[in-house]
């Protein structure tokens, strides 16, 4: 169907994927190369509203079901308005998480399993899957301290949860990993800014050569 | 799990079923049985924001899939924070709307397919299933005449769907009543009030009678 690249980038919290988005734009920017970066509410006023909810810090009381089904709403609606459009339109789709997080924060994480959030995630995307992802890989602990140098990002309800969850979410990227490693490329995020984006470029070759 | 009895109502738009709901209410207490009506936002914070954003008719880009997960999510929500500590403590629930109406809006109506609708319903409700289910069966055309009698009613988005829509809905429950006749028990809601309401009256006997 589409004549676009789809790229997803995933990680936990503080693994420097803001930072390599930004500098992945201007790399293929200077290239002449098109391209749309979007994360899943996208600017879709369906999705942020869906978004607001998941993350109000007021929300103590959200099931974890329902808080993976309103991140498969959200998700449905910014494929269908942002995403697909712009693969139809021969784009490279830059997309900051998509399913692979669904599956390591609710589906491991938070323990609902990971048949189950794949489950509803299919409905969501109808099967549509990224061409290749990028994980990049760091200890919680030093995505934390980063987040704490960082006082311009605001901490939402998901930073303050235990550490051993965000533990078990890492543990559930490698599984993720592991299981689908011709599509989900593992970068040790914890080098320098400069030695993890030469390992972003070289993971990409693959689907860029042909641009 | 519950010592309580759960009874879900579901009909099109006009059917009747909110005034039949307010008479079998009385009809309870006059009994001194305990009971709850709720219907599924259920002034459950987290829902009735889910449910806002379903209903808002200015959302007209929403997608079928987004709005079947986000009805998914506002029941998950409901059914965990009212109904099931209700049926804990020995009540009789009786809700206005449940996973029929998805199946017979979403699946059959929208033509996502009801099989599909299901397994994201099966993950919100854990296979939570109604004791008895009622169904107001009346053709839309009586059923809208009656909307536009009641001037209290505000119109909603669903509303203004066309003609065609609402038939598609009435097929669906009417399979779901041929697909499942021990659970749901079909009325005709094109009869008297006072019609319907011994027909409701006959057709809860037999959950009602251990009380």
């Amino acid at each position: 169907m589409s004549k676009g690249i789809f790229i997803t980038l995933e990680g936990g919290e503080g693994s420097g994927k803001t930072t390599m988005i930004a500098r992945l734009s201007n790399y293929l920017e200077e290239r002449n190369i098109s391209y749309l970066v979007t994360r899943e509410p996208g600017g879709i006023e369906i999705a942020e509203k869906i978004r607001s909810i998941i993350l109000d810090p007021e929300h103590t009381a959200m099931d974890a079901r329902t808080e993976a089904l309103l991140y498969a709403a959200a998700r449905r609606q910014h494929l269908v308005e942002k995403v697909i459009p712009a693969l139809e339109e021969g784009l490279i789709v830059l997309c900051d998480r998509f399913v692979d997080s669904s599956l390591a924060y609710q589906g491991y994480a938070r323990g609902i399993g990971v048949e189950e959030i794949r489950s509803i995630n299919l409905f969501a995307t109808e099967d549509i899957t990224p061409n290749v992802t990028i994980y990049f890989d760091v200890d919680p602990e030093i995505g934390f301290a980063r987040i704490a140098a960082n006082q311009e990002r605001e901490v939402n309800r998901l930073d303050l949860e235990n550490r051993l969850f965000h533990d078990k979410v890492r543990a559930g990227y490698l599984k993720l990993v592991e299981n689908e490693p011709e599509r989900i490329k593992m970068i040790d995020a914890s080098l320098s800014p400069d030695e993890v984006f030469c390992s972003l470029i070289a993971n990409l070759e693959c689907v860029l050569k042909d641009i």
